[in-house]
């Protein structure tokens, strides 16, 4: 990988994921701090998503970061879905899409309910995103590797219009609200990662010796049980909630019923990410299963 | 107040509020419950806003909770607004709002992303619904009065269409999702209420003692600190975050900037509620100052 040269730093790409939308808005009264914490590189700030935001909702018609796949952007003409035209334009300002994008690297930063920390999702693995993420989960104990890999060319995420990407999963936080420590906690990193990518730049990187990392590797989703009709007939377990990255192991409780009964896991160890994330109800999962290695970065 | 002999328990007055869909749901597939637990009333369920519920929202076009003043009810001829239909209808079949209403007791179950464990909201003191609360809050250490005074013909709140009320509101839980620890919580004091209305209804309150209660009385409602355009430019402070029903007193920290200073309350004494709820930022509410009183219900 060559020089990061070009950054975005994205909020709101779900209009109602509040840390996103304060920390580019209090960055864009003063842009100044990028040329101080990583003068070799251009900083751009973007709310993706500005009518969601204003609406105080994730998406208008369809979810922003589920609009950036190939196929989508090679819809020709207007469209009546607003996110469609949206993520065209995106890809415009700072793609398009491909080896030739304008944008080295993309920090996306969202907000979920799950108690996920701050985690680091990796789309794949390249020598700045990798390394720079190893550092940043040795420096701060609330931050977590979860490698959810993606073909960029099909994947319909934000962040891989640009060469790398990293999105930031902060929570847990209600949408629509805003903790602040999660705010500060997440400014930290943000600005942390822009450090990284000088020394990056400057090649200390290469003097730099590999750290052994927990990564939690996205396996399958799992949806929450439901009854004939299709609706949901039970909840997270009172054991599970707020348990990301927890082990979950054969036999163990997993859901409880509106009628009280335990449902049980069966199945390999596994770690569960996004325990009870609001926005993922409607697209059937009730958490992400992951599996955990330890390796060199 | 004579006999209960008419309740609507309902769910859904927003859509993105699970618990009380849920709760119903359940219900409606085994309505047999209600006789067993009181069979000298009537107990109807509804899902108020079922468009809302739908699309995971708390309303369509406004707020169908500040949608039942007398004024609103009176609008003639459809609306392009939902909410003020809906409003007219369900007004229509448990009302109508005034003397001669078909329903002597509307319970309304809520969620919030405040801290406020299960809130029994009182819009008037009348013999049932503070002598039961007064039983409630002996029986559930979650639970807490919090007394916010309606002029019931002008109030915009469901409950007052019926003779009496209790607005539930549980929390925290971030809307969109459901908590099995509040759900079982939220069940068994609907429950409960509803065993002490067969209670009264027999007569049992009149031999009843007085019990001394801790009361919130709503005084009045604290907006975030804004800048010259009038967006946000503080967050709740951590030392505030999740302390609702916490004594707040002169220099207290109370928000903090997005530039991380310090925010300090100035003012007398007070009791926060809805502190950091999703859904008030837009009606500019960052938290409800009450007093607190010890009276004898």
């Amino acid at each position: 990988m060559s020089l990061i040269k070009s950054i975005v730093i994205s909020g709101a790409t779900h209009g109602n994921e509040k840390t996103g939308v304060e920390l580019v808005r209090k960055w864009q009264s003063y842009p100044e701090i990028f040329e101080k914490v990583c003068p070799s590189a251009n900083v751009q700030l973007v709310l993706a998503n500005p009518l969601a935001m204003r609406l105080n909702r994730r998406y208008v018609d369809q979810d922003l970061n589920r609009s950036f796949s190939e196929n989508s952007l090679s819809i020709q003409g207007g469209s009546l879905c607003y996110e469609i035209n949206r993520a065209k334009e995106l890809n415009e300002m700072f793609g398009k899409k491909g080896e030739c994008t304008k944008t080295d690297l993309l920090i996306d930063v969202h907000n979920t309910t799950s108690n996920m920390g701050a985690c680091l999702i990796l789309s794949e693995k390249n020598p700045f995103t990798t390394m720079a993420s190893a550092e940043i989960v040795k420096e701060f104990p609330e931050t977590r590797i979860y490698f959810q890999p993606e073909e960029r060319l099909a994947s319909p995420y934000f962040g891989t219009i640009a060469k790398a990407d990293i999105c930031l999963e902060v929570g847990p936080q209600a949408h629509g609200t805003l903790l602040a420590s999660l705010f500060e906690l997440t400014e930290k990193i943000v600005l942390r990662y822009l450090e990284l990518v000088e020394d990056y730049n400057k090649g200390l990187f290469e003097k730099r010796e590999a750290k052994l990392v927990e990564v939690f590797t996205q396996w399958k989703d799992l949806d929450y049980p439901r009854d004939a009709s299709g609706n949901i007939c039970a909840m997270i377990h009172p054991d599970r909630q707020g348990a990301d990255f927890k082990e979950l192991k054969e036999g163990d409780k997993i859901f409880k019923t509106f009628d009280g009964q335990d449902i049980l896991y069966h199945g390999e160890t596994v770690f569960p990410v996004f325990v009870n994330e609001a926005a993922y109800y409607e697209k059937k999962i009730a958490m992400s299963l992951t599996k955990r290695t330890m390796e060199n970065w």
